[in-house]
């Protein structure tokens, strides 16, 4: 516990080694206000960088200063950034939970980022965390607890790394409603599907090229199937709509089955595909998704390249509004986690807090039973006489009404498993109910003339 | 006097007529805020309307109802919108202003919006105003009064309507350092220059159109001679930098000098012109300039069409942001608008004011003589022998370096004041001081084969 530094000795420490916090607002201007970190990897070190090299000036925007008084992190030996003091670093997470005025989170994952998260709330500390999984997961938990200790819970690293975005639905539109956000919120994803669009690659292999230049992680599972993003997405209802969303509402869809076929086919029709995390509050309830979809190559989101993220949101009278930037990466993410550091802090020494996000609607989860939309299925079969019949049919008995049907398209080069025999065969829909077009699917993937998994993609 | 309604009759009333107003935090919850507005054009009958209609969802925000207590105007006999109660009508700016918890200022200009708003802050009223010039000129001493007694003063509207850029600069980059904002923020000059793209108008063609519509005014000469880009500019160079910019240390040039041959020669390169208001903290200090830029075509900044605006913010850490939205209109301002009503009256309720907006920091402005950048200068000319060789050698003998020169275009038929013997002549330079540049062009047009005024596009 030594190695954790407080120069804060105006603190009472009683026995239990509880450090008593002064209240709000009556801390002197030279007093430090001690930041606790938890994690020194990519963001961590950055933010304490930052901390480090910019005291003057964040002083100076602060009106008092920061200062670190303890590190915690799995390896204290091993981390050896020239800016980090290592008489900090600790193992002892507890202690640094419990003895800062400012915590800030960046070890993920579930646990045991919930209860380092909850005890701090406790013991009169505000949070800062980058944690989309924790608050996808625990929101409205964390959120409560804030708000009943009376202390601040900022995330705006969680969702769109640098991109001001919790903020502007927590406070700007918080006079307006919002009634959709469509976001490109998994930077990986977006490069996986930009290289794949720009250089004709396959999924497979634009996964492999991502993951040599560092886009990609070793297991890109979180990624490619869209968890990632379907955090984000709880998080985004849950403040646009001030309604409790949980990542166990959202369905989920990835990019695993998009082939370089797919994406020629798009291009064909002037469109792009794009994972997209999409919310809205709509006439059946709330809805919180992650799919792949067609869009139209004019529209703002089509020029988000490579590893940006971009939310485009819709609200009643601000109309379309899109936030654009660096998603991911060390100083971006923390850059997002300094203006929450910097917001809170002055909370601190003003004596009070930001808003609280309060969940006070409970709205309806809008079914899966209601979901509408235009698809284009891409199945890959074996060519022979009668298939456009048996498809057509299959369609037309789900009551499923067919906008086109494709199915000349010669397979390209690059379509892993193709041989000559192979085809690919591509259906447009009609705007349709979901649940039924996917049961059409499956029927016709019963067919033995199709071969592996079709693709779906919805048309924004 | 009478006109005013207010039912918030907790408060004393001295002998003045003055309210005295309880202090914050202790109110309880079911104790309206008092909202008094001045001015109820496009902007303000919509804030009225969402205050009128969302009235309960507000209240479940923000923890306390809001309540229009009086609506000051110039004719209130002639205001006629359904959801306005015409008892809280009246000509008195100077009651509104004083008896209100939240001033909320729409009536433009820069008397009597600055007493009334100075007058506000003073009697303890926080305020919301959407008022560029006001800002632009008197910002410091604003800020500075509002600091002084305690209040919120917040103007998300000032700055590119329903974008939230105003408070991504104050809250969520103020842990990083912002180096630059480029910004397109006027609507009626994005608008003209997109109808000058796409189908090839002329600039005067081009405004006459934009003014039928609605985009332009009658007198449209703030918005296309930069001033209304260049009060953001001060704004927005204030915010990034922490340092007073008024609108008198902004350099404007407007775009009434462009042509379709301008825009026309930008295309052939892959570019769009775009009015840009700049701001910059550099080696030099802090520029704030208007200006008409060449923009690549794949650049964010390009794809903002009609009368979006947007703004492209580059940060230490986190690199590159644009915000893109609706910059003006009466519902997107308005959501502005609320979004900041509501965060003050959440501060009013909890106690305490947003952060302050501290000018901590007295950079200096950079010398337009550190100016440099690489320009596209397009001039008229009658054709004759030796005009490259004369217009070449007033370049050299500025040592201004030439990038290339371009004389044989055709000029197209929408030129005004065309005739078979004229044409368009460009010189593109490399990057040089822009004083250098200016004396050059002018030594130019000193001869008497140049027609007209150039037009000097600058490179982004």
């Amino acid at each position: 516990m030594g190695q954790v530094n407080s120069s804060a000795q105006r603190r009472a420490q009683d026995e239990d080694g509880q450090v008593e916090v002064l209240p709000k607002g009556i801390h002197d201007s030279s007093t430090p206000i001690r930041v606790g970190l938890l994690g020194v990897g990519t963001v961590g070190s950055q933010v304490a960088r930052i901390l480090t090299e910019q005291k003057e000036e964040l002083q100076q925007r602060i009106g008092q200063p920061l200062e670190i008084t303890g590190i915690a992190c799995r390896n204290p030996e091993k981390v050896a950034f020239p800016w980090i003091d290592k008489t900090l670093l600790t193992t002892d997470t507890k202690y640094v939970a419990t003895h800062s005025d400012i915590l800030v989170e960046l070890i993920g994952g579930l646990e045991p980022a919930r209860s380092l998260v909850l005890k701090a709330l406790e013991s009169g500390a505000s949070v800062v965390t980058a944690n989309k999984a924790l608050l996808a997961k625990y929101g409205p938990e964390i959120y409560r607890t804030a708000e009943e200790d009376g202390v601040d819970i900022y995330f705006e690293a969680a969702v769109g790394g640098a991109i001001p975005l919790v903020r502007p639905l927590r406070e700007s539109l918080v006079g307006d409603k919002v009634t959709s956000v469509l976001g490109i919120l998994n930077g990986t994803t977006n490069y996986i599907l930009d290289e794949m669009t720009t250089k004709g690659l396959d999924f497979e292999v634009a996964l492999k090229d991502a993951q040599a230049k560092g886009y990609a992680e070793a297991d890109p599972t979180g990624d490619v199937e869209g968890e990632d993003a379907a955090n984000k997405a709880a998080i985004v209802a849950s403040l646009a709509f001030h309604t409790p969303v949980s990542i166990d509402d959202v369905t989920t869809e990835g990019i695993t089955n998009i082939t370089a076929d797919d994406i020629a086919l798009a291009q064909a029709e002037h469109k792009v595909i794009k994972l997209l995390a999409v919310v809205v509050n709509g006439e059946h309830g709330v809805s919180a998704r992650v799919y792949p979809a067609l869009i139209p190559d004019n529209h703002p989101l089509a020029s988000v390249h490579g590893s940006y993220n971009a939310a485009f949101v819709h609200a009643q009278a601000a109309d379309d509004l899109m936030f654009y930037g660096r998603g991911a990466g060390g100083a971006p993410t923390a850059s997002a986690v300094m203006g929450d550091i910097v917001t809170v802090a002055r909370h601190i020494v003003q004596g009070g807090t930001g808003p609280q996000i309060s969940m006070y609607q409970n709205l309806p989860k809008a079914p899966l039973s209601t979901s509408r939309a235009a698809f284009a299925v891409r199945f890959r079969i074996c060519d022979r006489p009668g298939i456009l019949a048996a498809i057509s049919k299959t369609f037309a008995d789900h009551n499923v009404s067919i906008n086109g049907i494709n199915q000349d398209l010669k397979p390209t080069p690059h379509d892993p498993g193709y041989s000559g025999e192979q085809q690919t065969l591509r259906v447009v829909t009609h705007q349709c109910n979901e649940t039924k077009l996917r049961e059409t699917v499956e029927d016709v993937c019963k067919f033995d003339f199709v071969i592996g998994e079709p693709s779906i993609l919805r048309e924004m």
